[in-house]
């Protein structure tokens, strides 16, 4: 059965900042640019392949790739970029820094804002510049899937969907697969893992911290059920 | 109707050195670096958008189009990449430059190799270390599929296949496209385009010299006739 590698991307300039990001589309920072250097590097001495690659329609995983894939020398691989691979959307808390937030909500709140599953943080306005209604890479979805917040669950069960009507089927039929996603989700994605596991307690804890451009790599058995993970860089 | 923009790749190392490049994957030049961000530059600041791009499988259209995207901060852009658009499979002239070409066959044949639209280049053994046979990009090929040379009508026949049932049905779906490929194919291409037009004469000529990273936008009528065509610096 392939492989399913999964990478947060690099840091990002509100990374370095400790802004809430979410569907805010900022760019790596040169921290971040080395980052992803360094894990396209690794893959390569590791002897990684993949066949495929998706990113979220975000510009800190699109370039994380884009590195990655100069460093291997894979220009070439398809390349899918997707709506529901993006960052939770983390409503009115964008562009706040933690402590700007913690000041505005109070230290409880922001807390369950970040780890609460179900908590959704405030939404934003659609008249809020940071909506991204109109933006024209959102321009296929319904008004509906536009979200104003997501919790960690919704956001979940958005890219749910797409794990496993897009990215499962193409491992399936025999494809390795590069997948460059967010800290939300990735975190969200690796507890649902954990919890399809039957070796659970060897693959992770839900409170994982999902550190950036260190490849995370899976292996499945016939089920769909994860049987094996490790960090490239271990 | 939408648009399709051709832009031929940034110089490469070996468009620099005046060798024949083909199917052999060679980066761009500093040089074609900088042209590929002006044109991306230059579309940016003329208001050109564009809904999905199309590269071939070899770096040098790749890189063209990432800085391109970059420049104009549309990193989410679609983008399929497709041996089809390839360059012309140059054979055995393939990392030669023009003067040993000229050395090893005289220089009447390599004209009728550059220009003669019906002429093959001398075939590569499937021996050759430049054969691209075992190259895992191809795999998806048959052994027929694979060139071992292309004349100019060759690689345009190869093209318009794909031109026809990829990219013609993206565009009368309502999509401008920006398709990045190579001389060869750009010229056999707008030559073709020109055949099909009834204001020819305005169209461009056969033998009509591609430029590297110059933005061509054509127009179309209802009939996918070209009706208007311009260089975006003009």
């Amino acid at each position: 059965m392939p492989k399913i590698i999964f990478l947060r991307h690099g840091e990002s300039i509100w990374n370095h900042q400790a802004r809430f990001t979410g569907w805010a589309d900022i760019p790596l920072s040169e921290k971040g640019k080395k980052e992803a250097r360094l894990s396209g590097q690794q893959m390569k001495k590791a002897g990684v392949v993949f066949d495929i690659a998706y990113t979220s329609l975000l510009k800190r995983t699109i370039q994380t790739l884009w590195l990655i894939l100069e460093e291997m020398d894979m220009f070439w691989i398809p390349v899918v970029s997707s709506w529901y691979l993006n960052e939770r959307h983390y409503g009115a808390l964008q562009g706040l820094t933690k402590s700007e937030a913690i000041e505005q909500y109070g230290s409880e709140k922001v807390q369950l804002y970040c780890r609460g599953y179900e908590v959704q943080p405030p939404k934003l306005e659609k008249s809020d510049p940071r909506y991204v209604g109109h933006d024209p890479r959102y321009a296929l979805l319904t008004p509906d899937q536009i979200p104003a917040a997501e919790s960690i669950q919704e956001a979940l069960a958005r890219f749910l969907p797409y794990w496993h009507d897009a990215i499962l089927p193409k491992m399936q039929s025999g494809n390795n697969i590069l997948v460059v996603s967010h800290g939300n989700i990735l975190r969200a994605m690796i507890s649902y893992l954990h919890s399809l596991s039957s070796q659970a307690s060897s693959l992770s804890s839900d409170q994982e911290d999902i550190e950036t451009a260190k490849p995370l790599v899976y292996e499945f058995g016939q089920d769909m059920k994860p049987i094996n993970r490790y960090y490239l860089h271990d």
